[in-house]
């Protein structure tokens, strides 16, 4: 790249896999990545821009290229591809783009970009291969020659009948074990598993996975084949899904990732951290009005971070796991009072051998009975009742369609904090005339 | 079913999708399903299998069947699947299922029945298609079709040399546009990305969703191939994976699911609790030395949770986000003492905020300025330090070779709790004379 040796830097650079072409290409500085887009036909860069995961940035980097290029490097990439990346655009360079950009390809995009985020529609492709049940394996595999270059995938062979609609699929291993004379109707398979374009894009991940596709079709309500969606595209979706469940139990937006400023890392945080705050004022609050059970026995100050933690962690720990059963599809198939109930037995038993450890701890260390005996009462209730908020308060959230994995970490710790308070210094009012 | 109608059942209930028989046959009662090995072939029943996502409890239905016939199910099995279910069982128990099998089969399975678990080798199977680069395109056709039965993806070819070294890797789309008396030598791409058999399964899962492979072939040191790891297997590790870190950044044992009984739910959970309880009381016994301090003013005992809290807040935010770093791989990119410089600095920004703002809020609310900026101040070092603490930890466990998702969102909060009640008496303590 020194020499400005062309010929030779492309021979090397080509034979290279796309995706590491493109973690080259992202090291690289502006005046670098200029004659990079010199050097390489719109056709090969496009290759590049579809194995390049940025989170942000596309803006930049097309804005460095002659607008021509940039827009047919787009029109080459695969459809799907080229709408994540034009969907991080500001909407008038969107326009532009499109504009200039051969019709038919300008068109495919413009069909796919008016799918909401997060539907299946808006992870699918076009470029799929489809075909009518009344012909041969020996003529389907001419179709799917010619159609190989410009497909996503060739392994699964859409059956489509006079109207268009979805009648089957048959994959490539069938054509290839089957005899040429074979009609396609005969080995078509018409148990046929397809998502619809407005699904959520988590159901559709979990579909390819639990039934182990290479792609899944796309329909609309009247069973029209839209498109089809890979298992590449769906393993992005799902570390995707799994970082922002993940991130928001710890309470962080999922855009901060290690390589950040400080500054974008704070900024990140700070909502949440204020919310916590606030929240967390509130329960200073509470405590404040029990200053003067405090006065009479200040020990009891030092308790309350023991109780007020553990009735946190049972919450989140209930939390994670209603949590994950929501995305896992798994809650569906539970009914609700039941998982409750569960809860609920789970911190009986939990808060039983707690509350029981601990006074007799805090016996043998202070030698004080009624201070153990407040503790592990109050440890008892806390973790039963915390147990019980972690889980129902995610469920109340999905229940009014609000994504629980809003309800982080700290959020439901917060609450509890507040939960166990209450507890805790109502208990210790009535123990007051022991100490 | 009910009608005992053989016939019947069989050819609707093979028209289904596997992993719908696999779900169907979870929901039935031991007798029911005891029918079903009467109804269908062991091969049949070996594809069912395949699909079957079981935690545990193959033994008992293992157990329900003729030992001849679960034998002769096994062997049939996905090589790769059939010891995923082998090592669910007792050690005697699949010895004597090996003795009674199919001696090639036996030997496949023992051949990777030793791998270490999460390992490349753990997850592989070892029904792929090899061929040798001295031949056409016809040829190489005439081995897939022979082979396509057995197979488990005959979308990849793996070319090898005369000593049995992988050389490249062919798709089944070059093979399907090239022509007939091609040379596969000519169209092999021997750029080829492998792991090797002892990498950890991370890694694969990685390296596959990086390059959108559908398989990804393992080698031993001598770069012989040995197994191909397909991308169906890889979506379970990924999804296994993310739900176990998920589970320990709440602190439960990723065992723990919403069908389970109120006590296994408790024994997975009280562990955790158990030790963040004494944790806790670490905490407590830290607070009681700052009896005197509660004793002189006993308002500062409400503001515990809110600095306690806040603390175990940030220290979670910063711990999920390097988590998250070791777990896309993004951190070896960056230098450890970067990042924390990088957490300080959020630290610096997120405290000098809520300092403020705490300060401020608590004077206007209570009309006392020192206790604003007493607390105001903790808050400020609590979240420097509590930042700091949260990168830190996970960090050094990585270092030294501890899973860093260990170190739990309630483990980093508690020890948070103790930095930050330590903090906030000390500063108390010299603030003490204005109350």
């Amino acid at each position: 790249l020194q020499n400005e040796d062309i010929q030779m830097f492309r021979e090397e650079f080509l034979k290279l896999h796309p995706y590491d072409q493109a973690s080259f290409f992202k090291e690289l500085d502006e005046e670098t990545r200029e004659r990079i887009y010199y050097y390489l036909s719109p056709e090969e860069m496009a290759t590049l821009f579809e194995n390049l995961e940025m989170d942000e940035g596309y803006q930049d980097v097309l804005a460095e290229m002659n607008p021509n290029y940039a827009a047919e490097m787009i029109s080459k990439m695969y459809v799907d591809d080229a709408v994540d990346v034009l969907n991080e655009l500001e909407k008038d360079q969107v326009v532009s783009y499109l504009t200039i950009m051969d019709e038919e390809a300008a068109q495919e995009i413009k069909d796919l970009l008016h799918y909401e985020e997060y539907t299946a529609g808006s992870i699918m492709t076009t470029d799929f291969v489809s075909i009518s049940a009344n012909q041969t394996v020996r003529s389907a595999m001419y179709i799917l020659k010619k159609e190989a270059p410009k497909a996503e995938t060739i392994y699964y062979i859409y059956v489509l009948d006079d109207d268009k609609r979805l009648a089957g699929v048959i994959s490539l291993r069938d054509l290839i074990v089957n005899d040429d004379d074979t009609m396609i109707s005969e080995i078509t398979n018409d148990r046929i598993v397809s998502v619809s374009v407005g699904d959520d894009q988590e159901e559709v991940a979990r579909k390819i996975k639990d039934y182990n596709f290479l792609a899944l079709p796309v329909v609309d309500f009247q069973n029209h084949l839209l498109g089809i969606i890979t298992v590449d595209d769906v393993m992005d979706v799902m570390e995707e899904e799994a970082s922002d469940d993940y991130s928001k139990l710890a309470a962080v937006s999922d855009m901060d990732t290690i390589d950040r400023s400080p500054l974008y890392a704070a900024k990140k945080r700070l909502p949440w951290l204020i919310i916590l705050l606030y929240l967390g004022m509130g329960t200073a609050s509470l405590a404040a009005r029990f200053e003067e059970t405090l006065e009479k026995a200040a020990i009891l100050g030092a308790f309350i971070t023991l109780i007020a933690g553990m009735a946190g962690n049972t919450g989140t720990q209930a939390l994670a796991v209603v949590v994950r059963g929501i995305a896992t599809g798994d809650l569906e198939k539970e009914s609700k009072l039941k998982l409750i109930l569960r809860e609920a037995g789970t911190g009986l038993i939990t808060g039983t051998i707690c509350g029981i450890l601990v006074t007799i701890t805090i016996f043998i260390w202070k030698g004080n009975l009624f201070l153990g005996i407040l503790v592990g009462i109050s440890i008892f209730c806390t973790l039963i009742v915390a147990t019980i908020a972690g889980a129902f308060i995610p469920l109340a959230m999905h229940k009014f369609k609000i994504d629980p994995a809003v309800a982080s970490g700290p959020f439901i710790t917060t609450i509890n904090d507040i939960i166990s308070i209450l507890i805790y210094f109502s208990i210790a009012n009535m123990f007051l005339s022991f100490f």
